[in-house]
């Protein structure tokens, strides 16, 4: 047998996963494994997420989760798509938990497949906590999530000496909502702060920044479908972010950075984020 | 040709890993990858850092990459541990920098890999300005940062609706300095505060944090070797922090988890952060 794909030093790399895999062995039935699936890109999974897909006996994976990564589990596994989508019929976070619960009673290897990592925005609390209830065993491995990928994509240096000592992860969500103390902490100088979900909601995150005390001007940077291959990176400042709700062309997960290393971009390939009908 | 360790399911997922690798190919001299190595254990890896290290001619690594990652090196590529060791002989990040970029220019494949993501606290900023000003091309991969891997350890939700709407990733180093503004960011309320590097600076970071309004009682999650299979996982309140420096059992670096979502770790092997001396 042979790998005609294989890489140009040979099958070393194969026998040594084959070890780390080996020892694992397969994991026993009526479990539940909640998953990390990355950003999108297949080889952006952890070895050890490829693994579990590889030996599952039925994967309920979010919307969010691409065909890229959903090749890496084989035909013969059963594999639900249990993401909510706009407008299309969808299942709500209890009927998630119930079919995990259903299949892990019955003797299944269960992998929830999460876009990112688990247990950053990804509702994991409370199915681990559904879990836990009815008894079922389960473990956690953790993934790249979004804003990692987006600043690996941008060559965008998270933390900074001098520059950025913190780094905040948030979502847009809050923006509607009735915590002005939320935004004070996320404007508070220094910090990088990475928007998720904040496409459609660029004006709102812009308007409460700049009442919470951030410069206009603060730097950002915003990266369309982070560590996959059709990323796309746009650079601007806070105010040009109502730009992203407003721009048809850009309709992907786009994950939002801000703050003054968001200057510090070193990728050369970055669009502007303002329109070019901004300036007249 | 037979993998004897390979799991039950046979050769399907390395025809798939296969898959991918060729269509990557290996990659052209004279570069530099800059690669997350993740928390510790060799299947926390992504696919693409392992591709990377197998088809690179020389690593440079930090000294907190571990024995389990560096198994994936293979023993006839040149390995360097450019890692600052408190007390040993140690290379400056100027002589590190020069090192990867006088490799680069030999026409070498550099892989410079870093504990955790190399975006989040470690220094990959400053190679980055390093390899633009030498004009030598470099990539980035992200990885599992520490905070991702002490969560999962301890099964822990960093975010959860109407308890955690936030993530703030964080040094213990600010609390040496000049910058109470920091703090008060971090103990801003309804925040998961993860703490790298902060075992020795428990009581520095308690004293900063209750200064800044953060009740004592706050609950506190802390992960030693998080990521690892010999992980510990203590839990307690903002209060028992400065145990983490008295515990002369506790010396692996250790990751610090704090926020009312530490309270809702789903792990039943915590150990009790405080030592029974306390109640005394």
């Amino acid at each position: 047998m042979s790998f005609s794909t294989a890489p140009d030093r040979g099958i070393g790399w194969f026998a040594r996963l084959a070890a780390i895999l080996g020892r694992a062995g397969r994991g026993p039935r009526g479990r539940v494994a909640l998953v990390g699936a990355g950003p999108g890109a297949a080889d952006l999974l952890t070895v050890r997420a490829v693994r579990l897909l590889q030996q599952a006996d039925v994967v309920l994976h979010d919307a969010l989760v691409g065909p890229e990564v959903l090749g890496l589990v084989p035909p013969e596994t059963e594999r639900v798509c249990v993401g909510k989508r706009r407008g299309a019929h969808r299942m709500t976070q209890r009927d998630i938990e119930a079919l995990m619960i259903r299949h892990a009673r019955a003797g299944r290897r269960v992998v929830r497949l999460k876009a990112g990592d688990p247990l950053v925005f990804g509702r994991a609390g409370e199915e681990m906590a559904a879990l836990e209830g009815a008894g079922i065993p389960f473990e956690l491995v953790p993934g790249v999530t979004a804003a990692l990928a987006a600043a690996a994509d941008a060559k965008l240096p998270l933390t900074l000496r001098g520059v950025a000592s913190t780094l905040v992860l948030a979502t847009a969500e809050g923006a509607e909502g009735t915590d002005p103390a939320h935004w004070e902490t996320l404007a508070a100088g220094g910090a990088t702060v990475a928007v998720y979900m904040g496409r459609s909601a660029g004006q709102r995150v812009r308007d409460r920044l700049v009442a919470a005390g951030l410069a206009a001007s603060t730097p950002v940077v915003a990266v369309e479908k982070a560590g996959r291959n059709e990323r796309r990176i746009f650079s601007g400042v806070l105010d040009d972010l109502p730009v992203l709700a407003a721009r048809a062309d850009i309709d992907g997960p786009t994950l939002i950075l801000i703050g003054p290393a968001a200057a510090l971009a070193a990728t050369a390939d970055a669009w502007p984020l303002a329109p070019l009908a901004a300036a007249a």
